[in-house]
């Protein structure tokens, strides 16, 4: 029998001795064994330190590209993947969720980091914030990556997708990977890790592969190293009760399966009873219902309930349970027969305080392959809990498996009372009318959930469903499910690096930062700073302008141009009666003679103003006043070449400063520039 | 012997049986006794609850004015509360960090708050995320109160400021507090509480006060509820792995004392050599160096080690040990005898390792005291390590006491393994010449740090010291400093909520978070929204606008109005070459001229336009397009009236589109405006 290897500090080894044996989930054949008896993880984490290393090194649009060119390469190999997937017991649309949802998550993360991230190998969270009356001490919050590991021990049910959501995050903050799939499903997440390693994108040591245990691994951690975990409540919590990751404060995140829910709303009609259905019946069989955030709880309005049962099991008496592969199945089996004990013995548990309205307790099911009793089959099985209230079992029992609960409610009081003997899920649906309003329970459900998934007849149009954890949303929840948080955009990726506040001066902060600060040094030059190509331009560069005296014709003719006749502007008499007592300048015109004052006329390298950001109003610009403007180049991103046709060109961020003849601060804000770069 | 009464369910109760005796620090008489036992740790959970419910109904800038009158009320009786603090061994200075730095905390968070949310008991963090095509489907996150309680586990060093510092952003989430101080200090704690609780300003419930054990308390705690600790690693990590934590995920924030460092950075010469030694004698002989953010490790470059060890040791001989009461003394006892103790058996492992060059072991020390056996008094003790990587002791052993080791190091190689060597702290100065361009060593720095202090002769003149934690910043550190994260604005506030992603269609999620976002419903009315008071205007009001047709003459004359004679604009030869083809109107034109559409002249309730965020130009408007503006009412935020006089009022957020003839976008933006309430 193949020993699946694992990649140990650049060097495919098996395990030793013995391991378990993984089977083929539809025709039961052996497939292969997971063991990593033996191997060095002390050479794995010295290995990823190297990796680390260069990792660090790299920028965040560097590692960015990275990310991209590796989800290229392993989409080219996709249907190789699929292939193993089947072994699984996926059906072909199961795979594509793991598979092509997991590339997908790779290409999405890798634009996000490009799009809002400046090309640094540091992050600046926020702005400058002075910490003194003169100004002279000020600081800004940074975030380095740890230059340790991130151990992901991962789930058996996505091992693609839910080994890449992690993965992404970790390799854009600039820290290296150690990986261990669950032994169901590791060939397939190794044939990946594999193909990744092969591909030589990534620097060597970014990414290793445990088939098998952990060995000693948790105890070698230190204080910059992470471990995530994705599974069952009960082996994340063993974990996270490592005495190692407590003496020495070790991230543990921990996402696991929890009890979810969903709620068709009181005032709920044909429209939503029928999303609400659907919804239910389609995460009660994608993936045989083995999903983190499938819905195990359905709850509905008392009078609702015979509807929707009768709705649902006409739905689920529709299901074709079989083996994928053949013609017409649409569920397919439980990843082993491990699994399908388990839920066996879920569904025992739970059926003490529910009825079993259909499914493998209540008759012989039927199954669409050639030896039905070799597969890990089970058929939906629906409950209904007539006494939530006093069937605690129902709340804290989760079957990872096509099974779900229907459960009766007389009012949103008891709804959410109910809800919260989940102990915090991942995710609950809520479905409702168009226009309904469920505000108020949406604020009451939020403490117990890391998400809400609100489906409306408009919604529901494109929704992409209660299950589906997205890369910009925030996945994990409070309690039961792990009180963890992964995904939700540059959350996780600040997972992975540490935030320190930085106090200084405003020059050293400049420097830190690489971005103008107020209060930094300037520098200034005889040529216009929009004469500079990108790299001629430095960071601190200020052009100070001439000035202008603001005429009353300014006013007069501006508010002609405009046809903006406010009368503060226009109108002496309202003028003296409001807060300003006189006539004061349009703020568009301080900005749009700003404009005049610093703009270089002749073609030159910056292309094009395309934005801004932050502008305030804060003295007004009366008759007679005299304004000047400091303009500072703050900061400089390079934009990356699509192709080799693009212009080479960078974004550079512009400092405005409008003042007053008694140096008064009129208006700030800042300017978004396209600057051509020389190459 | 007085014993420590406790706030329990609404009444002062004391517990059973004897305590444990606190003492005087300077006279050694007892003061009182604290004990819990008895006390029901189950009523006070309910208490809470009811607490909970009405902090919650409350708005942030309720709770933020709540906040606000409760440090006016409790800084009227700050001599009350010095007196105490003087039992504690604090002097004057001392307790003013601890007193007035803790109400100053309250007054600051409160401001924070008022200034950066919007009025309402949700916390919507982010904008409308489109997650489809059509745009029927989108995502924001929103933050809710924990139903629960925060459970706050203090330090003896800083009563006051270390309780106040976590109940701010407890109080401001939402979220009621159980406050359990340490034993020496906790008369100061009980006093303020107990001031607070009198004062009526909180809701019943709102805060409780353990003296004494929290008996029980950590096995009642659920999924909602929220611990923090703040003192030693070693009772924190015996905390921290309280099963009942890992079984319901409950957050534990962690804020350990660490061993902090001080490095003089290679290069500096004269003035940062003294603002160094100044630094350090100042951080070891505040508060007798009972600090956490205090520095255990002073890094100096081998050929800076004579200057500074002679500078400092000069300093540290100036320095008055004594009763704090007594003219002249400049640094009081430890907390108690028993910190005495600990302080002094830590020096002696230290001593293993390094040279004692001053302090408790190499002399008999001078104490201005009537008695100074009865005090807890120990001098400012300096070492010397020579060999500081074979010194293990050195980085791991804190003294929490006037200790700190001076350590030569030879590289910034070196010594950022050395630095690494206390395996994480909250705080490291980093001290250098003006100009000196520290970036790199930051950045090998900042995993390890939760703050960094950069100090040049120019953030010397006002910085606020190594020491000092500000409510803007984070306070907290990785590994041994315990991998939490206090303060630091907002994000305080945030680590007592649980954030959910929300996935809605547009007008569900404009209910849900009572702001219009795109593609919500909206409102149109006869009458212009600029004639409607504040509480007139309802959110998703909007006004589309006439239509303007953009000419050649608009652009000629805005041109010369504001002095902009970009090419893009009036260069027919050049902008034919330009990105955009053709000459373009001027973006700033765009802008005024939509002002123009939709600005209503007469004096009316919209006060003024003071701001804008996020201008994107999209497409380009050329000469004959015709443009026309929507104008939608986004959000209202109540402005708070500091007084009768004030005329009552509210910001109004508006969202602008600019289209063009063929209903593509060309200019999108928010613009910020001060309406007129009626009352």
């Amino acid at each position: 029998m193949e020993k699946l290897q694992s990649y140990v500090s650049g060097q495919w080894q098996a395990g030793a001795g013995a391991g378990r044996l993984v089977r083929h989930a539809v025709t039961g054949e052996s497939l292969y064994e997971v063991t990593s008896a033996g191997l060095d993880m002390t050479a794995m984490l010295a290995y990823a330190g190297q990796g680390g290393k260069q990792l660090a090194a790299m920028s965040f649009h560097q590692r960015a590209l990275m990310l991209k060119n590796l989800a290229g390469h392993l989409a080219a190999q996709k249907e190789d993947f699929y292939a193993l997937s089947a072994a699984t017991g996926a059906t072909r649309k199961d795979s594509w969720i793991d598979i092509e949802g997991g590339f997908a998550t790779l290409f999405t993360y890798s634009s996000l980091v490009r799009r809002e991230l400046s090309d640094e190998r540091i992050l600046v969270e926020d702005g400058w914030t002075p910490l003194s009356r003169k100004g002279g001490f000020g600081a800004r919050h940074i975030l380095t990556p740890k230059p340790g590991v991130a151990v992901h021990i991962n789930a058996f049910n996505f091992p693609v997708w839910g080994m890449l959501e992690k993965l992404a995050p970790t390799l854009l903050a600039g820290m290296p990977a150690i990986i261990k799939p669950a032994t169901d499903g590791a060939q397939l997440a190794q044939a990946v890790v594999k193909s990744a390693v092969e591909s030589g994108i990534l620097p060597a040591g970014a990414l290793q592969i445990i088939c098998g245990g952990v060995n000693d691994l948790l105890d070698l951690l230190g204080p910059q190293d992470v471990v995530t975990f994705t599974g069952s409540a009960h082996t994340g919590q063993t974990l996270r009760a490592h005495p190692n990751f407590n003496r020495q404060s070790i991230p543990f995140t921990m996402e696991a399966d929890s009890v979810n829910s969903a709620i068709l709303a009181e005032g709920a009609a044909d429209e939503a009873t029928t999303l609400f259905v659907r919804e239910v019946m389609r995460e009660m069989t994608t993936k045989a219902g083995q999903k983190c955030t499938a819905i195990r709880r359905a709850f509905v309005p008392r009078a609702l309930l015979p509807q929707v049962k009768e709705a649902l099991l006409a739905r689920l008496g529709k299901v074709v349970l079989g083996d994928p592969a053949k013609e017409g199945v649409t569920m397919g089996p439980l990843a082993s027969q491990r699994q399908l004990k388990d839920v066996s013995a879920r569904v025992e548990q739970l059926s003490a305080q529910a009825e079993i309205l259909c499914g493998a307790h209540l008759k012989p099911f039927e199954v669409l392959a050639d030896d039905p009793a070799a597969g890990a089959f089970y058929p939906p099985t629906l409950l209904l809990c007539h006494q939530p209230k006093e069937s605690p079992a129902v709340h804290n029992t989760e079957a990872f498996g096509p099974v779900c609960t229907l459960l009766p409610y007389d009012s949103e009081d008891e709804l959410v009372e109910l809800v919260a003997l989940g102990e915090g899920s991942l995710v609950a649906s809520v479905v409702f009318e168009a226009g309904q309003d469920v505000s108020e329970l949406v604020g009451r459900l939020g403490p117990w959930h890391g998400r809400l998934h609100l489906l409306d007849p408009i919604s529901a149009e494109e929704s992409t469903g209660h299950g589906s954890p997205l890369p910009h949303l925030v996945h994990g929840g409070p309690g039961r499910a792990g009180g963890g948080q992964e995904l939700g955009g540059l959350r996780a990726v600040k997972h992975y690096m540490q935030r320190t506040a930085i106090q200084a001066s405003p020059g050293a902060m400049s420097r830190v930062t690489h971005s103008w600060n107020t209060g930094a040094p300037v520098v200034v030059d005889r040529v216009h700073p929009f004469r500079k190509y990108f790299e001629e331009l430095a960071v601190g560069e200020q052009l100070k302008t001439a000035r202008r005296t603001v005429t009353e014709a300014d006013i007069v003719n501006f508010g002609c141009l405009s046809g903006d006749h406010f009368y503060a502007h226009m109108d002496k008499v309202a003028a003296a009666a409001s807060l300003f007592g006189e006539r004061v300048a349009h703020g568009y015109f301080v900005v749009s003679a700003a404009a005049g004052l610093f703009v270089d006329a002749a073609p030159g390298p910056v292309i094009a103003n395309y934005g801004m950001e932050g502008l305030r109003f804060i003295e007004p610009v009366k008759i007679g006043d005299t304004i000047q403007v400091e303009l500072t180049c703050k900061q400089k991103t390079r934009k990356p070449r699509r192709s080799p046709e693009d212009r080479p060109q960078g974004v550079v961020v512009w400092d405005i400063k409008v003042k007053n003849q008694r140096d008064e601060l009129v208006a700030s804000y800042d300017i978004l520039t396209l600057v051509e770069a020389k190459d």
